[in-house]
């Protein structure tokens, strides 16, 4: 029987984020799924702003970002009064400012196989090679109760049965045909099926874990395990629709947009613009009907699809040579009333979330759950975090899995309607409504305005004479700094090169906590002493008390200037200044206390934590602290969390120091003795 | 006897560069090099903006982009009146909106190590994999004079020695230290040495070559075997310099900064930080005289070089812990008269050009020469250029490597002077003298404004009265379109899908020519239809004259938008429509000629070739046509080069058409008749 620290079941989107944090942070982890494929075309396909935000913290951004068509503009077509599709409006699709990057698409494969890169570079000779093993399944879990509060303990007992290369292949991916349906809410799960036939037959293996995270999609076999009170709850609706991934040969002219195609009467299709000259379309199938709860699947065929598809786009032709993939779904949106059985074992992703696909919506939360959840396992796991932070995951993510059922209910019904005729038309759906509808989404759909509730992790302070989550969310004030939200972006130039940075680049995902010293003007003297201050007393009472980590040596991919400090002083916290002085105005060495610019005995001084919210000689001017929303003379002081989530905010005074020894108080373990 | 369309000897910069331009178009070709190492540190590192775009237009400038530690600022330090060095003077390195890129560090191994990977990344199937033999030298070249005319000839013949490891191992390189005199021009060179030691023992092989080109550096053993007419002509000043790679520890404020340090007494260092906290100091050696022509080499340490930077940044501190690399080299300006023997043997980068590397010119022009050299080769060797074509190589790069010598020696006298103490010193050098020419000689260092002579490739065409070369370059109007120079980047909005792109990366080094057609206003329908007219005029005459070329698959790197065409109807010539009309007035289907959205059976129209000159709903407005200066009514035409260079800028008219036409039939053979 072998033991392991994390073990993950199911290798998609959110099981191989899991890995990547795990890789970085130098966890003993396994990762097993049962298929012995991985996924070459179709499936999901887009990326909201804050995942490209989260997968550029690994250095995996840009990657998505060369590769993948991106989303700029969304148009809407609807009945003309003869009953005619024509174009009503043209819209941003990503609401401009709201983040440097653009929703885009690409699909799941090659997400899969950046995570696999990624974490293949994180090996280190330090660090244990984390692979995906594959026609692997768990057949028993078990959770000792009596371990579960001991820290050093492997509580969750898992057999794993190892399947042949047949056994592990989807029966309907054993034709040719490049389908979905075998992962298809149309299809039941082939688990207990898999499991029964190869009863006896296989090899199985006993594995002890300190912590198990089921990735393992909509049928989780990890979730059943847990037993009936982890069921989803939720509802599905009639509806059935079509999915076609293919090189469309078509005079309709809004083909490489965004578009959301309302006919008259043949129903409603989506058009997203894929990579390599694909489109992708979803079609309502009026044809199909699943009244009375059951349907013939084999009435539901790509030509089925695909005519629906020229019916709504008519008078425009389509016609296509190649397809790539195709699928169909019933619209339910269920989620688990629980994520966490004795924050031992976790579900994560479609295990705990099921929706329908048009808002490109699933692989983003599910990867971000795992972002949420992979430093606190990973850090906890390295003695570093305290065991109780591992609450915040169902606390953090349950809500937005529930805003996400809602969000989700109210958009497919829209969606799904029948257009309205007039205003009098009160069954109908206005198309104003549904414009509206799009645009307001847009802070929770592309994820920045995402909001984490109070608690250990997330500090409500007053400051000001306001809590930050009083303020109205509005894409003109989404990116600043409040507890719960994210960091967002902002370019400020480095003091002593002159180089500007976001920000968010120089916060990599490396399971470091963020101080954030917004200085505010130093030139002034007395604003200067103050922050000199704050830096005398974090290098001589915050650091020392909090561990050092040691990271692997990928960890910080956007520092030009590579961070030999981490090497040697890895503290688990990071001290960033953003000041809001002139450049030339402040000589860092000279003016400046040592905790902005630690000493080196072999390094030097080192020169990448000042920064200056100022003009660059080449790329404009950043306006940090007017985005951030802080004031100029007094700046403030931000606790930013591994995942980039802001969990404090507070003044620069003596006064308020206190306020961030609690916060890391509740959250890290102090240093062991030496 | 084997044959090979092309052998490069040398795989350095220069050499690899070559190597990339073959594997992407697909020509047969062998690459050795006479050592057994690749370069770990030290050696070349500076990245003017031109080579940044090069290296991005093969999808490579991203990597160096992200790893190479940018220089922003250039501060100019000089003896006060107490003959006290102090800060006289800041100023952007790279001059403003020039370029999307800035000068850039990065040593020389990390470039060789993305040439490898670019060209491993092209193999395809279909071409020939080139990999860089090493351990292997020429000992005899010959040109059968007889076949030089015959194109199908293999008139080179070469032989190859193969050495042992040992053999190829550089003596001075045998000890540990990281130093690089073994390659400084105060070491002669070893390749008689090791000719003479290894004659008789080593397995040599005979190579018939359609084309060789030296890249063999300043040593170059095929510049000599070209005989005494290849020489290269010029003068040693007695000045040596020493240069030190360290990590400083150090109180100097500007550390961080490109600067130049001219002490009253102790001679001058220029600093320019580097990637990972290194940092290099060039520093004049005033204890070491060459005068007499002779002088102790063991006389020159790394010791000596760290005590005369230490003496020049007084009162600052200076020491190191860490020494990556050191050299030493005596400023000599020298080049050759002849860059090829009969348009069948080139030399290129230091094998026809020496001179001081303060200025990080040696890499940026040695690449340069291969980059103007690699399209012209490798599109002769596969048929479809005119070899004619081959002499513009000497004709454009000689006259670079002149105006580079003249510069270097301008710069070097005032980088090595005395500063002068007043202004009747006359001596002595002005320091507003040194920091003017550091600003003036910029266009030229950048390469930004570099101009090509007329030529078969370069078409002096009047245009509204005047020709481009009558400009006074500067800053301001560098990148105008103008006959000779490089075809700058300014964003502009696809059509069909709304997404900004820099101009540059839909013009990626693939081997194609591109005819930009600048429509104008084409809101209006005088204009629309000439710009429809030319369309028609290029679909039905021009483009079905010349030929296809055949791709690697990996010569497109920027356009999301995978461009399938290339592979099915992969016309030599490229249409691009930039036009200066509302995005939304424009129906490409209904409005443009299909010659901008070219039909394919399988794939449908191509909507990748139509870009606005407008506002992007993320990215800014690109002011594509002010940047150009293209008139927003009239339009233009420009042809581009495979190189990113002008060839001709004429009317859309249909008067200019002929110009066009004659244009192609200058450079590209006709299609052979099918």
């Amino acid at each position: 029987m072998s033991e392991v620290d994390v073990l993950i079941v199911g290798a998609g989107p959110a099981g191989l984020m899991l890995a990547l944090w795990m890789a970085r942070l130098g966890v003993k982890t396994r990762i097993v799924d049962k298929r012995t494929d991985k996924i070459f075309s179709g499936q999901a396909d887009g990326f909201q702003v804050r995942t490209l935000e989260i997968l550029d913290s690994f250095g995996i951004g840009e990657r998505v970002w060369k590769e993948a068509n991106h989303l700029l503009e969304v148009s809407f077509w609807n009945p003309d009064e003869n009953g005619q599709i024509r174009r009503d409006g043209r819209a941003p699709d990503t609401i401009p400012n709201i983040s440097r990057f653009t929703e885009s698409v690409m699909h799941q494969g090659r997400m899969e196989a950046f995570f696999l890169d990624a974490i293949k570079a994180s090996t280190s000779p330090k660090h244990p090679p984390i692979q995906v093993e594959r026609c692997i399944m768990p057949t028993s879990l078990d959770i000792r109760e009596d371990l579960v509060d001991d820290e050093n303990a492997y509580p969750v007992e898992v057999t794993l049965r190892y399947l042949s290369e047949d056994e592990a292949t989807p029966t309907s991916r054993l034709s040719n045909l490049q389908d979905g349906l075998f992962r298809s809410n149309l299809t039941a799960s082939d688990t207990e099926s898999i499991i029964e036939k190869t009863n006896g037959s296989c090899k199985e293996e006993k594995v002890k874990a300190r912590y198990v995270v089921g990735c393992d999609g909509a049928h989780s076999w990890v979730r059943k395990s847990l037993g009936p009170e982890f069921a989803m709850v939720g509802e599905s609706t009639d509806a059935i629709w079509g999915v076609l991934d293919i090189i469309p040969i078509t005079d309709f002219p809004d083909i490489r947009n965004r578009c959301v195609v309302h006919s008259a009467e043949s129903g409603t299709v989506m058009v997203i613009p894929r990579e390599n000259r694909l489109v992708r379309l979803y079609i309502q199938l009026k044809e199909v009907s699943t009244e009375g709860g059951r349907f013939d699947r084999s009435q539901i065929t790509p030509e089925l699809i695909f005519e629906s598809a020229q019916k709504i786009l008519r008078p425009y032709s389509l016609r296509y040579h190649y397809i790539d993939w195709w699928t169909a779904y019933q619209i339910g949106q269920r989620s688990g009333n629980h994520f966490s059985k004795l924050d031992r074992v976790f579900l994560a992703g479609d295990a705990v979330h099921t929706h329908s696909p048009k808002a490109g919506q699933g692989m983003n939360v599910s990867m971000q759950d795992t972002y949420n959840l992979g430093w606190k396992l990973g850090l906890v796991c390295k003695g570093i975090l305290r065991p109780e932070v591992l609450s915040t995951y169902e606390l953090e993510r349950k809500q937005i899995a529930k805003d996400l059922i809602a969000f989700d209910q109210k958009f497919s019904k829209m969606f799904s309607g029948r257009p309205a005729k007039d205003i009098l038309d009160e069954t109908g759906v206005s198309m104003n409504e549904l414009q509206n509808a799009f645009k307001l989404s847009h802070l929770f759909t592309s994820a920045v305005g995402i909001s984490y509730q109070p608690s250990v992790l997330t500090h409500e302070q007053q400051i000001n004479g306001h809590t930050g989550h009083n303020d109205v969310l509005s894409p003109e004030t989404v990116n600043r700094c409040r507890v719960g939200m994210r960091f967002a972006s902002y370019k400020a130039v480095n003091q002593s090169d002159a180089r500007p940075w976001e920000m968010q680049h120089q916060m990599p995902s490396d399971g470091r906590f963020r101080v954030v010293v917004f200085g505010g003007d130093i030139s002034d003297p007395a604003q200067l002493s103050k922050v000199n201050a704050l830096g005398d007393w974090v290098s001589k009472k915050l650091l020392p008390r909090y561990p050092r980590i040691p990271l692997s040596p990928a960890s910080s991919p956007h520092t030009g200037l590579l961070r030999f400090t981490t090497e040697q002083d890895p503290s688990v916290i990071d001290v960033l200044l953003v000041h809001a002085a002139k450049r030339e105005d402040i000589e860092p060495l000279r003016d400046l206390h040592e905790a902005y610019h630690p000493f080196d005995e072999k390094l030097g001084w080192d020169y990448g934590k000042v920064f200056v919210d100022g003009e660059s000689y080449h790329e404009g001017h950043g306006r940090a602290y007017e985005g951030y929303g802080i004031d100029k003379k007094e700046g403030a002081v931000v606790i930013v969390r591994p995942d980039g989530y802001i969990g404090l905010k507070t003044r620069v005074d003596e006064a308020d120091w206190a306020q961030i020894d609690r916060w890391f108080e509740g959250v890290v373990k102090p240093r062991a003795p030496e």
